[in-house]
């Protein structure tokens, strides 16, 4: 297939082989795409993306999201590399101080949730606002955050990430609002089951939630693999009219109140 | 593209060449799909969908949809045609004698409210019935049935026709989460702006809706053609980990509280 | 407290003293309303709504609510009681003969499917069709109808039940917005938690449903008597402004993804 | 009415008479609270609260929201005011320096966008985790906070309140699941209506909004003293099972597609 041939985009947050942006970026590549990969110089270093840009060709910028000037930078790296402006971005970003050191929900340190906000949600606005500002995207370009369901139910242990993805959310329908009237821009959020990323490691009872997930869809849990499947129809030209979306990827999970595998493991009086 | 390459489906419910229906058959078939066709004979006589069979060389086989004996013979006739299980069906039935005689949603005729909901939901549970008794659809194939957002909010004239819209989309999702544990079969409603087909013209005041969706939509209304895009990548394999959704391809009206173009319409004082 | 002070209305589907409706009733008239009960002839029989009416004086008219007959009969002999226009009506009627018959969801008897909506869902319509026509209710009334989540995420065994929920609560939109601007009448739905009512016994594994609500809710499962509580508040003068919505009353259990509690209940390796 | 007799409750965002949480105070009284109001020391000098609070024998106590050390020392002076933990909690707060200012959403000011976070929604959290801390609130008592249905849908020109709301809400659910475990407290948010407040002057188009609200609401805008009524039966014992919602109280305008009445505006070709 070739399904992004000719396009060329932005794909962030990539690490290394269990993140959801890698199997993006891989997919994208297969599907014809030209791409240019970022993530912060400490995830550069922790990670493996050096190879895989090395491997594949691909124009690698280091920069932090929730840096405007390495916004900027990126951006305007991104034009010059490709000659012009671009078809698609990806917006794979999202850490909790909190999370990581263990404060629970109601006891947050309000400068972690801070920087929860600015890492996980406001670098979105700032990196829509970067490339609407240099009119970076082309007509019909294609943006995509990753979410995740928490932004509307409450997962035990998600703590302020589930407020910075409902914010996420929020920014994805504001900046598509205004982006699809001016380039027909979209923007949707793809909101995916729990995934077994390094990311996904620093959630509390991840390998439970993994399970639960699982047994409460009725096609199982989406996997990153999956994941990249959709989300380059998302950033093909098959999609043009959908945007503001917020777009479940989950194997059903969404939809579901109780399933009959989740029965199957009640406990027995 | 071929993205339906080796895939085969039922498509129902296509008229003419303003058909929604009509525009996902000729774009299945582009993306390498083989198809059967079906409609009511009423309207195999009143379109010409006939021509497009012949022309396409596709199968056509008449069929009421809320006939339990005609699906039975629907199925078994494009299992044979394509020589065993198939890929995807579009359900896009609906019709409403309450609509056509115009008695108001306050004094429905309680025989023809019965009708609408047999011919626009019950038939897509009838289908989907006779699709799983069969044992008809391969792994992983896809199920889309066309719905509109009146399901979810009220607009004035839609009619009995929200109510079906509801029940369809609660089908959808009751199913899906059988089919999907049973054989991985993803059962999704697509929520499609107004469109110009034929069967719109019946609802009261078509035109002033259109025009009113398109300037509440950022990248104005989807037509028939973007839609029929977009479903294709519901019939691929890109999509697989998608079900039970209800998917809004409206240019983001459905998250639209205002826009400034809708705005510019308002009554000066 | 006397929050329904001179307020006069119709119970529907009080059976005994397990039912909502018969809570309804019993906190209405605790709050100063003056009430008309009815059931079907058969439930007359089979509970004590009789007996309830005796005790408290209320009017009992017994009507089957799929026919309009017995719906005008009701509403002229409220009107006649009250001597003119009430206040407010409960819609708690809902049964599914497939479930009772043990039919599963992808094998329907499409008889019984028609009867399952036809007694859960039409009857709503009905019912405000018949208020409607004979201006039964004042300015500012309201309506309240009550339903489940599995309108909007799948239960295992909810079966067609789910559909018909869905069902009734696009037909409270659908009514609502016409008799709100006609008369300032309200409708609203209550979804409510699984409440081990009579009815509720005919659901597969209500118990299971029931533990697994209750550990889903932060506040725990809202009972019967709680659900009066809150539907006093919707038939009086201060919730006049809420109208065409679907209401949880459920311990918090639609917002909730997984809690701590049942995480605590999870299968151990 | 007495439906708060004996309860006692912050109220906070009073400014004038105008405001939807000076006609909460009023009617909280009314209904037989004990409160104390709250607003910044700027607020209290430009606004009439002093007055209120004399006229009403209410205590006021001068907070900054976005203070820890302030909030504390209300908590602590309602408690001590109280003799002990209150019953309910208004949360009014809301401002957008990027509105004020005129910064379009595609061009914020991000430390203006930081102070409508923090002074909009952070707040909130604050404020929850102060009453959680000191253990303020009684079982099962009550938090409301006021949002706007820009939180799901875009409204041209609300900007980033829509972003704020969003987080608001989400607050909501987040704490609402541990504080509801822990003592019953019941948190919700009451998406309103667009009314004519002091703080909503400072929306662009404002007049604009509200005239195609009320057309789009069956019943109309809900005033600031609808709102009231509303809110005094979320703080009362009618709903203790009420948590973790977002509760639209908008004269059904979030439930319309399209009502005749504003189809009678549209213009003429």
């Amino acid at each position: 297939m070739e399904l992004l041939k000719g396009k060329k985009g932005i794909i962030t947050g990539a690490l290394n082989d269990k993140s959801i942006a890698w199997k993006v970026a891989e997919r994208a590549i297969a599907e014809g795409a030209d791409i240019v990969l970022t993530n912060t110089a400490l995830s550069l270093r922790m990670g493996s993306l050096q190879e895989f840009a090395d491997a594949h060709g691909c124009k690698l910028i280091a920069a932090d999201a929730t840096s405007l000037e390495d916004l900027g930078a990126l951006v305007d790296g991104a034009m010059e590399y490709f000659g012009g402006p671009f078809d698609f971005v990806l917006h794979s970003i999202g850490m909790s101080p909190n999370v990581r050191k263990g404060r629970p929900y109601e006891a947050l340190d309000y400068g972690f949730l801070g920087k929860t906000l600015d890492i996980s949600a406001l670098s979105f606005h700032k990196l829509l606002h970067t490339l609407y500002e240099k009119d970076a995207l082309k007509e019909w370009g294609s943006v995509v955050a990753l979410t995740y369901i928490a932004a509307e139910r409450t997962f035990a242990g998600y703590n302020d990430m589930a407020d910075a993805k409902a914010l996420l959310q929020s920014i994805a329908r504001s900046f598509g609002a205004i982006y699809g009237a001016k380039r027909h821009v979209r923007i949707n959020t793809v909101s995916q089951s729990p995934t077994a990323t390094t990311a996904g490691q620093g959630i509390a009872g991840m390998e439970d939630m993994l399970k639960y997930a699982d047994r409460m869809s009725p096609l199982g849990n989406a996997t990153a693999d999956d994941c990249a499947d959709y989300i380059v129809t998302l950033f093909s030209d098959y999609t043009r009219k959908v945007t503001m979306q917020n777009l479940y990827h989950d194997g059903g999970f969404s939809s579901i109140g109780l399933t009959a595998a989740e029965v199957a493991t009640f406990p027995k009086e």
